[in-house]
């Protein structure tokens, strides 16, 4: 592993992810409360949070490190993003700036920055990201970027390993209906990472929110690293025939990326995509669900699954603080 | 003691709110700043905090613990708590997942979620607050609900111990104007808190602001055990003649509970309901004056009484750290 | 060293600064991780922050100790400073409650108010901040007021001694343009500090934002005892020339103090005031350029000196870090 970065599981080899989780367990069985102490995690969020936000500074804390929260915009300045440009609008500090700054207050930096969301080549590219990495000399965490969310990935990961989901089980990834459009980060890390763990990983979704080639590229490599699969479908019933996970999540249209307009115009087609016990008819009876939270209930998914017994989304949410503590222990800790 | 939540003083005898106080004054005398080392409170804020807020955190840190905080809708999604509803609006999540995923990443959670105001029986059964109590399996901590703050009342009474204010002493707990209807957890919890420890308890309010009969039923069933009492009064000059406290509070109309314009055109009326020293005429000359905060200067209370020498509002705000640590230490510490 | 407060550099001897900055030096090359063990550090910000608002945080749990942060108006009431006035408005909260109760929570207490801006006698006077400070029976540590930054001005000392920059050389404090009116907390400041330090200090600034006499003439008694000199002047080529550092600040018309419009005139005739390398021309070959940040790119500064071999501002904000990790193990620790 990388000593110095957590920013997508395919840094990692699948033996490497393991161990992770193998630590994570660990920490989990025989607590560290020392493990960090003196040491402090800077968590810099550009969008809203919750589970991140929490399970981070609970993590650290439970490490016996410290941790401060700067929320550009609320409290603090916003921070310019552009290169060049003259800042006479109303972001009051450049990245370039303020991201070496936050970095030399701390022993490792957490960034959360959603994609742009205008130019879906921009955001594939990680630009943003990886102009705030490059100015990073510290340990850094993605937090959520354009295109990857690793934290959440590592958590799910560990989720499918203690409900002891078979590595060539049949996992859905299922487009879900949502009043906006909303970013790839989560679908294109799940999507790699039940790639790299082995599954018949199914892609379904209506015309019009397709994964990008690349990211089904880049799925495809680590399936056949993995002895997984990897294939996109339209067909509900077809792809659910024998699942063993339906991991749910919302997206914005890839054909229309950055067109609020003409993907509320394609989504105004497709209520019915949300989320019904009926989905599972030919499902295995003990398929479960997944979601990596925030959801919409009666939107993107009904009561009747959240609230039901094949939800896994709080072993999901829980796992968060479990799988970074390991990330933090990883690449804070004096000892392995 | 229930060990395992602090939600209301009701759920308390006399003797154990006695214990409460003097494991505070023991807390104050010889502190413990490793008792609840390693543990983790979440804070989460539905509404604005300013002592709540910076009491917890220091708590905690005084105890050797730590805390993170959670403000839905500045920087954490905003949360949706009705049931059944179809998520379309700015909600993007529910309490039922947001509540007990925090409630995973910590050893105790506070909440703080004001009354809707709207329904007055739906308030009175605190509704909101019990939703989200019964998703949390972790000690828990009323921050102020739609009809209760505990931790203020258990610092006022620590307040009258402090100033040898004897239980039988006369106890008035007066309406005071303010520009917005306010909600009617500080006047209730007030109210329980005075007839339980054993005062002549008279709440003076004009026409309009008549505490709800559940709440002074519940009142008198404590004062009937303390050997207190509880009436209401709108006749200021008797209810203050002979008074030893003074505890002034802001509350919306019950008679129009939910209709701000009802409320206002009423309140019009009262602008003399804002307490000056004349008010203290017929008082005990060492009647105390005290309000929770935070308070509108001159328009609820006069300059004159918070700079005066009656006024003990600021030793009533420091004692929200010192009764709150001695929850927080019954809540989570392994020794008592 | 007033062993209570660290309000502004004038309050000390060079002698004692010097001695601050021996001890901050003294942390960096000997860490104390248990200095401030059990303390609390109170931090009130009534304007935006993210340097201070890391800084101090990072630099408590560094040595040892917790903080906390306020946000008046975010997640917390708005606090009124005025005094007398009736409360009727937004504010809910007087600072004769909030901050003397947040002070009783807390063993030091950090606050953050910038200037009114609207009258400039008022603000020289620092109206605000001595009214709060009055109220704080704690250590107290001004983390910007209407006319003082004195953690920032012991930072950049710090800077000029690392950077072994002679007491003698030539210090110029450059106005820089903005699309808004600054406050002088800044300049105020690092004009004190450079003549403080023994440098021939020249304010270089357009016609209309002279510093204030009072600013010039207390600078003045400063440089006379330590063999600097301080003058102003709107002849860019003479300040420059020779200099050994040039340090930009953006700040309002001190003729048109509290007039956005007049100040927004006078400015348009001023684009040229943006740092460029043409700038340096005259200068040493080795001039330094020092910003205290925020800084809006391409107007105030061009990227070619933000990103060039001259500019220290990195080096600057990271020295907040240890420069306040001195005032807090000074003001905190049981020893020296």
């Amino acid at each position: 592993m990388n000593a110095k970065r957590f920013l997508d599981l395919a840094d990692f080899t699948r033996e490497e992810i393991v161990e992770l989780l193998a630590l994570a367990q660990r920490l989990q069985d025989r607590p560290e409360p020392r493990a960090l102490a003196g040491k402090i995690l800077g968590l810099v969020f550009f969008n809203p949070s919750l589970r991140t936000l929490a399970s981070f500074q609970a993590g650290m804390a439970r490490l016996g490190g410290t941790s401060f929260v700067i929320t550009p915009g609320h409290g603090t300045w916003q921070l310019e993003h552009r290169l060049g440009v003259p800042m006479n609008a109303t972001a009051a500090e450049h990245v370039r700036e303020g991201i070496p700054v936050l970095a030399s207050f701390c022993d490792a930096l957490g960034i959360r920055a959603f994609a742009d969301g205008k130019d879906l080549a921009y955001d594939l590219a990680e630009t943003n990201f990886n102009a705030m990495a490059s100015l990073v000399d510290k340990p850094l965490i993605n937090m959520e970027s354009a295109m990857n969310h690793p934290c959440q990935s590592l958590a799910d990961w560990k989720t499918l390993d203690d409900l002891a989901v078979a590595p060539r089980s049949k996992f859905v990834l299922s487009w879900v209906t949502h009043p906006r459009a909303l970013p790839l980060a989560v679908p294109a890390s799940t999507l790699h990472m039940a790639a790299m763990r082995g599954h018949e990983v199914v892609v379904l979704r209506p015309e019009g929110y397709a994964m990008p080639p690349q990211l089904l590229a880049k799925a495809r490599a680590a399936a056949a690293a993995s002895g997984g699969s990897v294939r996109e479908t339209d067909d509900r019933a077809e792809a659910l025939a024998g699942a063993q996970v339906l991991y749910a999540k919302e997206w914005g249209s890839t054909t229309y990326y950055g067109s609020a307009e003409k993907d509320a115009d394609l989504r105004a087609k497709l209520p019915d995509w949300q989320v019904r016990e009926d989905w599972f008819a030919r499902a295995r009876p003990d398929c479960r669900f997944m979601h990596c939270l925030p959801v919409r209930r009666n939107v993107a998914v009904a009561d009747e699954i959240l609230d039901g017994p094949r939800s896994v989304v709080l072993k999901e949410a829980h796992n968060r603080l479990v799988a970074q503590m390991a990330v933090l222990h990883r690449l804070l800790s004096a000892t392995p």
